[in-house]
């Protein structure tokens, strides 16, 4: 592949781009949707031959139910792309005005960052997803999907650029690396000179390679241990809800919950009620400090953890739990296990509900509420690129914003001077 | 030097920083002020050393002058860390908030990135000014100066501790790498478990080694070929005033002009009224498109300019000149010379002036204003940390808001369910 006309390709398309009007850009979301929708048996078409070698490659079978797409999931795909005609488009949003004392008007204007290259796993949707907010916002995007949807990817790619092409916009805006070699992973990653952003969306070997590799800013996200504090004064039944919530909605998501910190005070009652609900759920307790004594109801798996586990993000139905004498000892545990994602307390105490969001170094601090929430949708940005976890630029949930940029724009009357 | 250690020990004391309110860190910076002030015999004696061994390295004369410190200029940088106190403090501002349909309550709370990483030359002003400007936004900083400038910085930090350690604030927020050898400096670009931002404030070789090395997101900037488009709609005196400021007022400035675009029409009559100006300023003219018969004033300096000057940041009292046909020809010429950094149309064109901002990709785009404005102090930003040309995080003048992230606040009554 020349993934330098890939990008050169990209970059040229980029100031057309930032110069389309909303209506614009919403016709060809629609016209892409259309032609996705035309599309549809050559689609499912490719996708039978992922999942072909799918099978032949005994990929596990979670994996597989996220490759395969039917005519109603691949619809709801579809349908998603013309949901994004209605949100709101924050490019050309104006801020920060003012007129400086020598007669220096200023202003920021929000305008695309250009070109986003956006590295991804085995699932066909993030395709069409991330085609549509980049257009949204007015961005070209170079993508790179999983190998094992190669064949899906290709044909979709093919349609996004038919209805590029029907809304007289220029095909290249949508690149897709259709060579599964891993070198062009790598040589994406130095074009610094075509490439604005890189939005990594996979496992933490996917984040070290682009952390390690990329000249291009990178955005970090989805990674971090879930902490709940539950504080002496909780509302006990409340809490259990919260718990059962942010650990077995979906054990998989990155917001899911981690690692339970139960105020010593409370801990005799609460334990073994927390254990009889999350036992119902197939949760095993990884017991630290002696409370796999009170975890230990009907049917419950116990086992006893060891200080490595507390670094542990689980994505699966396995929860840390501890006894802690203090917030103070919750703020210390949290910054030892590197607290950077979603993280909760809940409490009815109001300094300590207080204390907790200003001291914990988290993405989203919670009082009273499920982690869950950490979500685009969820949070009302009608969309999520990422969740990041590092400071710069964004910070947790990212949504279409987040996808842009602004320029600073000075105007005067020829007579000031700095 | 153990940099494992000394990255460990910034970063413990970031959460103590954050907590800090806007008194105690002004608090703290009058005192390191003050303690800075009685060093001032052993910082120059200090700074005599440097000097010594500037001299016995020939280095140049306008390094040599930028390293020296006398009495008043270092009272000047101690007097501005004195007035960072007055201006006003981002961190703990609230904004976007909001309470969703299902009763999720939201906002966003600004607050300090961490630990922040700076690389810089021989300006013994840059170790004071960075570190009230973390101070103030309550980040902990990991500071590296240029090797000519060691025993300065050495004595300026020790003095800064000492401030820190009378404002009872932990002496290890301000970190300074003593040992001259470059291996610091890459192992610093890997410390991604302790650093949450590199700030490069350099030539292009620095940036560059950032950009490939770090592991730490990366602030780039400073760079970018400056352009001027004279329309020929433009007040011909007015313009010949803002290009005289915007190319000589400091040509060593990242935001001073390198290339001026003159319409064709009013070439005749504006080429020789700049080239005189310029010719009186040491102006040499390098022309293209056969402007070097209009530029041949008395006194001028005058050359012709190859394809490659266009993409020459001079830095100097050198001026590329060439002749375009339309403001179509503008924009395609500095889309193709990398125009990202401070660029101008001069014009009475309503259309014109509109086009010009809407489409070029600069970080600051301008209106019959000199580009010599890019600068946070110019734009009132109280303070400048540097000027970004990238276009994630903060772009053009960053100042003390740019030092800050956000944290989602989320809570509720326990009830809500995603």
């Amino acid at each position: 592949m020349d993934m330098q006309t890939l990008g050169r390709e990209a970059k040229a398309t980029a100031h057309k781009l930032a110069a389309l009007s909303t209506k614009e850009k919403n016709n060809a979301l629609l016209k892409i949707a259309d032609s996705l929708q035309e599309a549809l048996p050559q689609i499912l078409a490719a996708n039978a031959l992922d999942l072909e070698q799918a099978r032949a490659n005994n990929i596990p079978q979670a994996m597989y139910d996220r490759l395969k797409l039917d005519e109603k999931s691949f619809l709801a795909i579809v349908n998603d792309m013309r949901k994004v005609v209605s949100l709101p488009d924050p490019v050309g949003e104006e801020f920060d005005g003012r007129v400086l004392e020598n007669g220096l008007k200023l202003l920021k204007r929000r305008v695309p960052l250009g070109v986003i290259g956006v590295i991804y796993e085995a699932r066909p949707n993030v395709t069409v997803d991330i085609t549509s907010l980049c257009l949204k916002t007015g961005n070209a995007c170079i993508l790179r999907g999983g190998k094992e949807t190669i064949n899906t990817n290709i044909a979709m790619t093919k349609a996004i650029k038919e209805g590029l092409k029907k809304a007289n916009l220029p095909a290249e805006c949508v690149q897709y690396i259709t060579d599964p070699d891993r070198a062009y992973v790598t040589e994406l990653l130095h074009m610094d000179n075509y490439v604005d952003m890189i939005i990594p969306r996979g496992g933490a070997k996917l984040h070290e390679l682009c952390k390690k590799e990329s000249t291009i800013p990178v955005i970090i996200g989805g990674f971090g241990v879930g902490h709940i504090f539950v504080d002496k004064t909780a509302n006990l039944e409340k809490s259990i809800d919260i718990i059962d919530n942010a650990k077995t909605q979906r054990p998989s998501a990155c917001n899911s919950v981690d690692t339970i910190l139960v105020h010593k005070d409370i801990a005799q009652t609460f334990i073994p009620m927390l254990a009889k609900r999350l036992a119902s759920k197939k949760v095993a307790m990884v017991c630290h400090k002696g409370t796999e004594n009170l975890a230990q109801v009907d049917n419950a798996t116990v086992e006893i953890g060891k200080d490595e586990d507390f670094s542990t993000e689980w994505l699966s139905l396995r929860l840390n739990l501890t006894i802690v004498d203090s917030l103070d000892e919750v703020l210390e545990h949290m910054r030892k296990y590197n607290a950077c994602h979603s993280d909760a307390i809940l409490t009815d105490d109001y300094q300590n509900a207080l204390r907790f969001v200003n001291e914990v170094d988290s993405a989203c601090a919670y009082i009273n509420t499920s982690t869950r929430f950490s979500d685009g949708g969820q949070f009302g940005l009608g969309a999520e690129v990422a969740i990041s976890t590092q400071k710069l630029h964004a910070r947790g949930p990212m949504g279409l914003t987040e996808l842009t940029s602004y320029k600073w724009i000075c105007s005067s009357d020829y007579l000031a001077r700095p």
